[in-house]
């Protein structure tokens, strides 16, 4: 295992991933106000140092998780100056691969090459339901949907696509992406396979909202290994590790912090319908950083340790987690800044 | 014919349409120079007194038309404060109506509801062969995506739709729109029959681009009393009527005009293969208005007497005319403002 140590040469960098709120159902404000407080924590993150937001993809979830995320994600970026937009994760069977092909093209355009793109075959069986496509589609779906993707953002002369799902003639699609040949893709990988696979196309790589340190470790390892073997370089910053950050100071308040989560992972799993699922205390913490900030400062230590340098934090509370981060624990494991307040 | 004099209570109000150039096939930065000059354009109008800004919808031009229109309205929204956000049109034959109506519902909130959704069925022959759906197909289209987009964004119980090109399976679509039932429909009409649909369905008006007054005139006193025959109240402001503006002073810079319109209209023909096109400085001058200071107030003089008070206007030369319009033309028919320089 490859280990660093705090004032090494190499730094972290930490992002924010979620989703905002916005509910159906009653007035519409109460929608409005969870947009609005997502736009406004996305502002404050970035005047915090915090490089990114990658944001869900979901549908007909009951709770209001962002389903156009794209939208959401242009809105910010228009907001904002350096905060890179991330999906996390576009979910490819349930899109025109053209269409989202524009899309994302526009907005790379737009933030001036601001996006990175997290792509996904999906996982919740409500939503497979929901538009009606069998969960068995997902792989080939998501292949058909990446490999057209692909083809629209770097041809520039007319080709045709004659596929299982999509058909398209003789076109050329409009506008180009900014980054070149397009932006990066990022994937999740839950297994040693799937790391390899993401290895071997080349994607950066989404981990461990729900895994344990260790299991982290070894996945880094493997991608390293496997990025190394296709003779490419490996950089550290191009794997991206998920962490849900609760800063608190009382042990009630914690059991207050991990039952929330085991409720929301009761909520997803309603949705998931996956077989397996555990409704434990030890796995909602898998995936957690709960505690006070020294807690939380050797949680990163342990990431650094284990060669993860790119964060992404999760905070249940809103900004209050993220600004005390930001304040009292960033500075020491990044390489330059000294955060303004929000 | 109904007609107002200036000076009545009466009073118009002016929005912009058209398109951003993003052209692929050269860097990368030629195309984000036309979306920037387009946003720009935008952010001054809004300042200039503008209402509103119709953006087209189009793919595999060639020549780099707006494809992903609601992802450039929403960046244009998130930088603007009280600019309407129109799409003309949206053509609904191309697109998953759950996925449209979620990014039309996400704009409305971010922007507050300052959404006005025009829609259409298509006409450019490039566009259903580049999808590869028959044109034959688009009025069943168009209907079946507008009959689920109104479900989408007004049911707060599950539903189901099981149709002739698209299935969903006991959804609730989020999130829910600001402007409630749902934001304005917009739509074009070419004939009396389509007057008479629009007007029956409760939508707003489309008008004119290619139209002359006369044909104009017609359109909105049929609509008016259609409207008012199915017991509603007739709002002059619920039709919009598009022209071409270039405020010019020379005989040269008209030919100019004239003749970049006319190799205009040649470019869309060879996408759209309508039959009947008429390659004439008659059928290209319809839907303009291009000459000095005096001889537009006296287009706008009459489009105001034949009771148009919203007048869309698409300006060739950018942002130049569109401010000398704002501030030479526009305070003497609008009931309110003086407008700031942009």
């Amino acid at each position: 295992m490859m280990t660093k140590m705090w004032g090494s040469e190499s730094f972290m960098e930490f992002g924010i991933f979620g989703s905002a709120q916005a509910k159906r159902g009653g007035p519409s404000d109460d929608s409005a106000v969870g947009f609005r407080e997502f736009v406004d924590r996305n502002i404050s993150a970035e005047k915090l140092g915090y490089k990114s937001s990658f944001v869900v993809e979901h549908h007909f979830t009951g709770f209001g998780q962002i389903s156009a995320t794209l939208n959401l994600l242009t809105w910010i970026a228009a907001r904002t100056n350096t905060l890179r937009l991330g999906t996390a994760v576009l979910v490819l069977p349930w899109h025109n691969p053209v269409l989202l092909a524009e899309q994302i093209a526009t907005l790379d355009l737009l933030s001036g090459g601001r996006i990175d793109i997290g792509i996904g075959k999906g996982y919740r069986l409500n939503e497979f339901d929901g538009f009606a496509i069998p969960i068995e589609e997902s792989d080939e779906r998501f292949q058909e949907c990446l490999d057209v993707m692909l083809k629209a953002w770097t041809s520039d002369q007319a080709w045709s696509h004659d596929g299982k799902y999509w058909k398209f003639k003789d076109v050329v699609v409009e506008p180009p992406t900014h980054q070149r040949p397009h932006p990066k893709l990022w994937m999740g990988a839950g297994s040693d396979r799937s790391v390899k696979q993401v290895a071997a196309l080349g994607y950066n790589m989404l981990l461990g909202q729900f895994d344990s340190v260790e299991q982290i470790a070894q996945a880094i390892d493997l991608y390293k290994r496997e990025v190394e073997s296709h003779g490419r370089v490996y950089d550290p910053k191009n794997v991206a590790v998920a962490r849900s950050l609760y800063i608190l100071d009382s042990e009630e308040e914690y059991e207050k912090a991990l039952q929330a989560r085991m409720a929301g992972r009761r909520r997803t799993q309603e949705l998931t319908k996956r077989p397996g699922f555990e409704d434990t205390r030890e796995a909602a913490l898998l995936g957690t950083m709960y505690g006070s900030v020294d807690i939380i400062r050797q949680n990163i230590q342990e990431l650094m340790d284990i060669g993860a340098e790119y964060v992404l934090l999760n905070s249940p509370n809103g900004l209050t987690s993220l600004e005390t981060f930001a304040l009292k624990i960033m500075p020491e494991f990044s390489s330059n800044l000294t955060p303004a307040s929000p």
